[in-house]
């Protein structure tokens, strides 16, 4: 049945004189023809940097790289949302000074209070719930929720370049994963509707959970942080292979470009860079998310590819 | 692209007036109209039971389901042969109780020693050593080792009609997962060329690994042992859906069998009964592997379908 259908597939695209540009959306620089020349040399099958389409794995960070991360993770600002939305109901539950400051949006404190106090939030906004009801929880916070300063629902501040590199990657032959310091589940509420990936193509950050009568159960706690170091880890965990793409736009994704271009094969490695004050948000070397140094200092000598998203971007949202 | 090789597949298809014989390994018993049945109801779009291909999510055991596990599991066999071979080298690695039992072959005081010397025994032959370096090993081994009572290559000792079942699954929509309590990195060296199963659809127990300079190291020790409710917990990490059809031979998979047939919609769930001591090796209810005591008790009123190996396939290997 494959065999026949890439007959046909051949037979038809024989027909087709010249295909549309696949990335409309991204300006004719060299940031452009970087990714479509890659693209072109592991997808034909004379070109000695050819891979073969099972082995062509693509990983991408989500915050600031797919979609946006400004002024602070959207997630974060789901779990503010709820804390303070269960606080109202029953108040007793702000029992910590790190889950006063969150229900009152005080990111300050919350952040004082480091890990135990974000841990502390996670727990009442994350845990004790199965997963299927949390991610039916987080799409509704999307229905409701807007972007302080866009007024856009936050599953739409989704990035249309990337959008298009992705389904370009994925009419090439390509897996395209998400790789994420962000929750799994959080993401898979919506990978499939905003990106067009499935939930099992979403690797995460993850707290425990527990089989309890036929539903899976989360926790409170972080098991697996998958970010730095964490995202070559989950990749060979759930991937078991060393990707040929990846693209993130911070340092937490040095490790997974730097496992990505040092394979014996050809490896790309694609770093945004957040200039465009005007469109999006400009921010790189410092702040509390998306913090970019070594990217910017080492990447260009490692070949890596870094989109400067004022210039490169003819539009920015969908 | 997709969408014409869809067209062209239905053209090509009403052109062949009947299919043939999906199962040819399994006799015609209830059993294996049972599993056509379930299929045709799910892949129908005029069922009530009609599950799009996205949600089609098939879960098999490996050890005992996909392939032999007798005497021993074979990853255990595996083990003794790396530390025997090990020992050879340098003798002073044998420090432990477990260890010289190990390369000794002495299963039973290994058994006494607990999991204590298991990771002992891991920690020599499945540690220490990069991802890929640990893989080719493993193959090494497959290579060279033979089962001590067929002859046979282990990973030769694989079901023929599981794989005809993974390869209609598939051809129906399906995706197949194997869910192993074995190791994640051993049964990825050899799961696509026995099962045509691809490393990221392999989940199993898996150790620490670290990422140092480009690659993935195994390190010793046991992070997330993928047996009894650890199955669905790792389903739903790894795949984030509940599947519609699981395969087990032991209580290990009880858990998993439960969660996929207690969702709201269709769930088939199936369990090998080791009943051919003649072809392959009869066991059940007591041993050391694949033991099967509350699947039989319970299954068939659960709606589980039982599988006896020795009436209902023609033949076992390929
Ligand atoms: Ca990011
Ligand atoms: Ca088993």
């Amino acid at each position: 049945m494959r065999a026949l259908c890439k007959a046909v597939l051949v037979l038809a695209l024989s027909a087709v004189p010249a295909l549309a540009d696949p990335l409309p959306s991204w300006n004719d620089t060299d940031t452009k023809s970087a990714i479509i020349g890659f693209v072109d040399r592991v997808t034909d099958p004379a070109s000695p940097d050819y891979v073969p389409p099972a082995d062509r794995i693509a990983t991408f960070d989500n915050d600031g790289n797919l979609w946006a991360e400004q002024p602070i993770y959207f997630q974060l600002i789901y779990a503010l949302d709820r804390v303070k939305e269960r606080a109202e109901a029953d108040p007793s539950i702000l029992s910590t000074d790190a889950l006063k400051a969150a229900a009152e949006g005080d990111l300050e404190t919350l952040a004082a209070g480091g890990i135990e106090g974000l841990l502390e939030v996670l727990a009442v906004s994350h845990a004790g719930i199965s997963v299927e009801d949390f991610q039916a929880d987080v799409n509704a916070w999307f229905d409701s929720a807007r972007h302080p300063t866009t007024g856009m629902r936050y599953d739409e501040m989704i990035y249309q370049p990337m959008l298009e590199l992705l389904s370009y990657l994925r009419d090439e032959g390509f897996q395209t994963w998400i790789v994420s310091g962000g929750g799994v589940h959080f993401i898979r509420a919506f990978a499939e509707r905003a990106y067009n990936i499935p939930p099992e193509q979403v690797m995460g950050s993850a707290g425990p959970t527990e089989y309890v009568d036929g539903q899976v159960m989360k926790l409170p706690g972080i098991d697996f942080v998958d970010d730095k170091e964490g995202k070559p880890v989950g990749i060979d965990s759930r991937i078991g292979k060393r990707p040929i793409f990846a693209s993130g736009n911070s340092d937490g994704d040095f490790a997974m470009l730097e496992y990505t271009t040092s394979g014996d094969g050809p490896g790309f490695g694609l770093l945004l860079h957040h200039t465009d004050a005007e469109r999006e948000f400009a921010y790189d070397r410092e702040g509390h998310v998306g913090v970019l140094n070594r990217g910017l200092d080492e990447g260009p000598d490692r070949g890596w590819v870094i989109v400067d998203m004022a210039r490169d971007w003819s539009r920015v949202w969908p």
